[in-house]
This record gives C-alpha cells, structure tokens and sequence, in this order.
C-alpha cells in the first residue's frame, strides 16, 4: 500500500476525459434549416411506411386490464405495466388543504438512453423515430432506447429492445451521463427515469426506424412544434452543453437571441452562491407540510366514472380513458391500456433575464403531489390557462400576466411539445422563453429564484431537482445556441 | 436591463463567502483530552441536574396512543407524532424476494440545527445536554435545535423550542449548510431530517443546558461511547470539512493516523471520476426492482402482538414496545410513546485506504426498504453479527470477515454510538474505521466502490446519497484529523 504523501505521484494521475468539451461543440454543428427540414421529412417518410390506429375504447374493450374488485384500482392482470390508483393529498402550500385524484402508479425505472457517436469530428445522436399512442401525430423524434423494464424484461411478449445491449452491458460502451429524473409529479406517483447517454467508438448497424444526427440537429428540431418527445427532451436537457471550454469571446452582441445565448455558457458569475440556492430550495421544499395517502379508486372525491372514462365532477384537469393500438413498428403489433388525457393545453413559460451578461432561469419551487420530495423546481409559469379564465389577477399564478403581456421581440422560443405519447393522450404543452426587461426584479417573491444557467446544469447532474417541463425548457434554451 | 457582453463586470462581481476555510481551521481547535474531559463532566453534571425516569410500559398505558380498529396501525390520537405501520417490500437485490415488517411512518420533516459562532477567532457550535429516552445514558450531546414540526408546532402543548427563531427566521442569521437527509431506512419509512448550520454574529443568551463548544471538541468526543447524539452527528457529516485552504503540505508522516487524516482533505486525485460514480449509483439504483407497498400491522406476516410488545417470530430484528418517560428537562414532564427496540449491537465499519495518498471510503450502494430512492450509500459492513453467528462465510455480510480479523494497529477509530433516543430503545451500534492493506483491492464488488473523501464531502451537499451510518462514520473520519 502507498503510505507515501499525497505529493506528485496524485498529482500527475492522469485526468478522466471530460465529454462537455466535444459535446458543446458538436451542439453548434447541424444547425439552420436544412438540417431540420431534411429531419422532418425522414420522419414523415418513417410516419407513412408504417400503419398505425390508434382508438378510443370503453374500459370493458381493454384486454388484461381490469378494476379491482375491492379498491377499484385499474390494473394490469399481469401486475405490471402501472395502476391507475387513488392519491389523497394533504398540503398547506396552498389554498386547498385536502384533494383526492387518480395518479398512475408505476414503480419501474424506465431507461430513456441516447446512443452518441462521433461522426465526422462531431458528436452524434442515434435517434428512432418512434410511435406512441397518445400523441397527435403519432411518431415523433425519440431516444435510441425508451423502454421501461415491462418493456424490456419482455412481459408483454414483444421483440427485443433494439440497442439495449449498450446501457445495460458494461463494456459496450462509456458512460457519459446517467442520472435518474422524475415525470410529471400531478399525474404520476414517484415515477423515475434513467437519463443516460452512453457513446461508442465502432459500427452500429442503424435500423430503418433509426437515424444519426448531430446534437445540435435534435436542438435545433425544438422549435418545430411536436417533433421531438418528452423522453428525447430530459435527457437532451441533462446533457451538460453549458459548459464551454473557452471562456465565451467579448464583442458587443449584435442581436437579442444571439446575446442571449451566448450567455448560458458563461459560468463564471451567479446572482446567488449555490449554497445559498440550496438552502432556499431545501427551505421550500421543508417548510410546508405535503402528505399523501393511497386511496381506493373507486369513489375518490370528486371525480366519477362511466364505462368510458374517469373524470373530475367539474371536467377539469384530466380524464382517464381506454385506447386500442393497431400498430406495424412497434414491439407488438396490437394492444390496449388506459391513457391519461389533459383537458386543454398546457403552458410552461420560463422567465430568462441577463445579470453581468449571464443568463438566469427565474425558476419556482413547486410542490407537486406524486413527486418523491415534495418540491421539484419548475418553469417561471406552469399551468393550464383555461383554468384560470377570467379569474381576478390574485386568484391566477403568478408570472402568467406577465407571460400573455409580454411583447413578441422578447419571445425567445415559443413551440407546442407533446408529454409522453405511451402514457397521455393529446398532453401538449406550449413552451415558451421570454426575455425579461427591467419590470421582472432580481428579487422576487419567496418561492422563486433566479438561478444562472451553469448552476442549472450542475444541479441536472443530480435528481429530482428540476421537473420535467423545466428540463424540457433548459433543451430549449440550448436551442438558442 | 445590462445587455453588454458577460465580460468584465461580471468577472468583477465579488464573490461570495466560503465557510469552509473557517470550518476546516477551526476543527483544529479544542482537541485533546482536557476540553473532551471537561464536557463530559459537563454532560454528567446536567445528567445529575435532572430527574429522568424511562420505564417500559404495556400499551395499554400508553397515553393517546392506540392500535386502529381497521389495520392494527399503532398512532396517537391526535394524527400527529408517528405511526408504526405494516411495511411489504418486493425486491430482488438479495435472496428473500418479499417481507413484511413494522415500519414507522413520519412524514413530517424534523430541523437538525447547529447554532454556530466565531468566538476567539474560532467556530463553536452551542451543544445542547439533551435527554432522549431511548439512550442508555439518557443525556447525550445533541444539536442546538433538535425538532419535529410536532415539537415546534406544539402539538403536545410543551414548552417552545429554544434557539429555533435563529434557524426559521430570515435575516436571523446566516446559513452555511442547509440539506435533508434521510435515517435509518430499515426502521423509518422515508423520514427525512433538514441539517442546518446557522452562523450568529451578536450575543445568544446560554440556556443551562446549552454550551458553545469548538467543532474540534465535538468531533474529538466522537471517540467516547455514547456521548455525541445521532442528529448530532449527521450535521457534522454535512458540514464541509474536507477542503483545506491550501493544498495539504508534503513531508513523509511519521503515524499511521496522522497519514490518514492528512489525506482526508487532499482533493486532487480520485480514483474514480464523479461521472462515473454518478453512473455506478444509478445503475445500483436502477438495475433492480424495490417496490413497496403499506399493509395493516395487524397480522403482517412474521411478526407477533402481545400486549408488551410486536415481535419478530424469530426474535430477530427488533420489537416495537412501549414507553413511560418523566422527565425535567424537556418540553412537557410526563409522556407516553412506542419506542422501537433493536435486537443485538450493530456494527458499522468503514474500509479506508489511501489511494496516492488520498484516502479512499468503500462504499456500499445498499437498498433499504424505507428510502425514498430505495438505495443510499452505506459503510462498507452494515449489519447485526449476531444474526450470522455460525453462518458460513458465503451468507455473511461482505467484509464482515475482514472488520473481525483487522488486527488493531489498522484500527483508526472504535466507538460505541447510539441511534436516536427519540425513537429508538438502547439502540446501540459499534462504528470502526479500519484502514485497508494490500488485501483488499482496488477493484471490488459490483455493489461496492471507493470514493474519494472530497467526493463524499460533495455528495453531502445533496439529499440522499449517504445513509445516517455512513455519515456517522464520516464525522468519525473528521474526528481522525
């Protein structure tokens, strides 16, 4: 054993390679609109070589799901795949202290995993065009593996998971991220996925339904409206691309967007110390009281069921409902499962200011029922605004005056997403970054923080503290690039 | 709005005070055996001061407390406190795929506090003599502030929480950690604790039963059974000691000790990059299947009620019983609870070696039922001996061997410590830090992994990673210094 000094031997120990370097390059190559174009007919192409249909059916037409008898939880015969169950929640963050709702319960850790590959001295992403039920256009851009462990164990006696073989065998592959992030907190329960980007050096045979693209393409295919999944989006957003290898150059910016940009990689100044933002973010997420409870489905409060739906009494929030799948590039070629379908779109709007020239996120701690800690941190606005129509100013949340006032040449990125396609039916979210002026203060209110955009990227690095349409939102902001 | 380029200015913006220095010098101070004498005579002197009587009790005669109707849950009438509840847990990490156990349920998050000031150009932390009923000794050195939103909401109608203001009140003072961490994951289910340490500037009035104390006399007394508390120790855990001002000096040491602790806060060399052990946390969390479910105590499988206590068929794990306390110097004089009551000694033991002169912790990804994650990171050996007495090797726990047969000038520190008083009866558990020869490689388990100390110091900064044994273990290390 060395007894020796912690001196030069340590000192000359050969540094592990740091992938930020050549994948912040890469993110500026295969930009513009050729690219995107090209990209958007592939995927027309793959849409029109494949059938798919997909129906809405009564719950008695879903083949293996059933109620329970005794809880009237809606499952799987099988035990697997997810349960629809009933969440009673009990919160003093805001004005309603008790509320039951349906949640889908699926424990699995799913693997969302981008393969990458440099090609042409550029990093590139293998990415499948894939098919899920709920979405409008059907197929979108999606990760080389999206696969829960149903999935791949094989329960529902599919094919293999193409790729696979390079997330899970050591050796195939190196790591280059991996970390577990959450879903959507008010409709799932605890629901994690494995962000992970593995990149490798030899061939890899590249399959019809699959393509290699450079990082800065699937960026770029953010500002078309539904291209690029949710899955795609959080592990594009967990990618530490702000993180330059050259200070960013001086020299006046010529134009907003362009300024912009170029300030999420600065990584030198913050308007907070990240002590200070951690101490806030524990504060918000200790302070309140967030308890829930499992409750039998059936006869929640506030919501009914019929043979072809579970709702809320007022038609609000969301319904649950049963799909039919017909389908040819999919691991079976047919199947049925309930889907949770949104009423109306959603908005998540993140509020970017410039401080000494670096971009700052104006994030909200938001307490959300299904997630594991209570308070992930959320866009500047995150909401369905029909909710709020009408409503006095006090009564709708914060910022979202701000956000519908606020003048096109300080929209930054604007674009419809859709939430995942195998869970929800029609969940589309607009997706908004707007440029603050001087009438957004660097201080505001108590559940909300500015926070630089390298404090973000390190803070990705670990889980469950950005949610899923924050993550979605910092994919777009390097979108800007 | 500033729309310059992010050069100067911001480079110009000062940054923000570090703690750490201030910390990492100050645990220098007030070691050796006069201070660790004199605050033990200290602690026997309140111990005198009060009349503290803990008895066992039927539960029967537990005031407010009762088993529920429905599910035989064992809660108090009030709603608040704890509830020891049925626990099934499905995994298949290890060979037993599916149990059953008690399992206490409190949701609410506690405050961990440290009070800490600058006095004589060193940090002190004002240390509480505190009785908890559950300690074989009673008084135990604890937190300034060591509570429940039940003690500080004042369910129990006690006396209010002295210091607390300095930890929920803005502007009172200045916070240099602030974290939630989890306890013990096979007795509590999801319990998280937020460890705070706040700095003072001006006067604090000293109760009797507070003292300020060096952080160096607080961790030296880490080395006495029995005298540091659990909370105690978690928030030194937290506190970031590991990085020195200046690079650790050269010089061949002349101890083994004095090695160990030099190497402590060397932090250059790891053996393993961050990224990849991020990855190897993941995957030790993702890889397998932990899933849980609530079930009524009444009738859980393995387990038995008297009117005593609910036991394990075998005699193994632990009872829940109940408990009689009158005390003077807690928030109210007279109360009942359920304690639950660990069968045998734990022991504890952390592996270190220095790998080029860095020292290295072996780590243990461990599944605990309870954990919000499921895995947190454990010592090396975690576990009862009593209960593989007379097993052979191969159904032991890893290492266990090897921490039997250390010889003793590899044994950096042997301690006996208790876990919570507030909830635990006489749990006891024996922490060791043994320094590695050749013996053990480099290259270990899949479960297990060497970490740099200067890593762990950064993966304190988050929720999660270590569990409460193996941050006891590492204030322990501190202590080496």
């Amino acid at each position: 054993m060395t007894t020796g000094t912690p001196g030069a031997a340590a000192r000359r120990a050969p540094a592990p390679p740091d992938p930020s370097p050549r994948l912040t390059e890469s993110a500026a190559a295969g930009r513009g609109p050729e690219p995107v174009k090209e990209t958007l007919r592939w995927l027309a192409a793959r849409r029109a070589a494949h059938t798919f249909e997909v129906e809405r059916v009564p719950f008695a037409q879903l083949h293996g799901w059933s109620f329970r008898a005794d809880t009237g939880d809606l499952g799987h015969a099988s035990g697997r795949f997810f349960t629809v169950q009933g969440h009673r929640v009990h919160s003093d963050y805001g004005p309603i202290p008790r509320w039951e709702q349906p949640i889908i319960n699926q424990p699995e850790v799913g693997v969302l995993g981008f393969l990458v590959k440099e090609i042409d001295g550029v990093v590139q992403c293998l990415m499948q065009a894939k098919m899920e039920p709920g979405n409008a256009n059907v197929v979108q851009l999606s990760p080389t593996v999206q696969a829960t462990r149903s999935n791949y164990s094989r329960v529902h006696g599919g094919a293999a998971v193409r790729y696979l073989e390079y997330f899970t065998d050591p050796g195939r592959s190196t790591v280059l991220v991996d970390v577990l992030q959450s879903e959507q907190g008010s409709w799932f329960l605890g629901k994690r996925n494995r962000n992970i980007v593995v990149e490798v050096q030899g061939d890899v045979e590249v399959h019809e339904d699959y393509r290699w693209m450079p990082v800065g393409t699937v960026l770029e295919l953010l500002h078309s409206d539904n291209a690029v999944n949710m899955d795609a989006r959080t592990v594009l957003s967990c990618m530490p691309l702000a993180r330059p290898t050259t200070p960013p150059g001086g020299g006046e910016a010529t134009h907003p967007r362009a300024a912009l940009r170029r300030s999420v990689t600065d990584f030198e100044y913050a308007l907070h110390p990240m002590r200070e933002l951690l101490h806030w973010f524990t504060d918000r997420t200790a302070r309140h009281d967030l308890r829930t409870e499992r409750v039998p489905l059936a006869g929640i409060e506030g919501w009914r069921r019929t043979p072809e739906a579970i709702s809320h009494a007022q038609g609000r929030y969301f319904s649950v409902i049963g799909a039919r799948v017909r389908a040819g590039s999919r691991e079976v070629r047919e199947w049925t499962q309930p889907l949770l379908a949104p009423h109306g779109l959603g908005l998540a709007a993140l509020v970017v200011k410039r401080v000494h020239g670096v971009a700052h996120l104006l994030l909200h701690a938001r307490p959300e029922a299904g997630h594991l800690h209570g308070v992930e941190l959320a866009p500047t606005v995150q909401c369905t605004p029909d909710n709020y129509r009408g409503l006095p100013a006090g009564d709708r949340p914060r910022f979202l005056e701000h956000i519908e006032a606020v003048p096109a040449d300080r929209v930054r990125f604007d674009a419809v997403q859709s939430e995942e396609g195998g869970r929800f039916h029609r969940a589309e979210c607009r997706y908004m970054i707007v440029e603050a002026g001087d009438e957004v203060p660097l201080k505001v209110p108590e559940g909300y923080r500015w926070l630089a955009a390298h404090q973000v990227t390190r803070l990705l690095e670990h889980s469950h503290y950005l949610n899923v349409q924050a993550r979605t939102l910092v994919a777009c902001l390097h979108s800007l690039w």
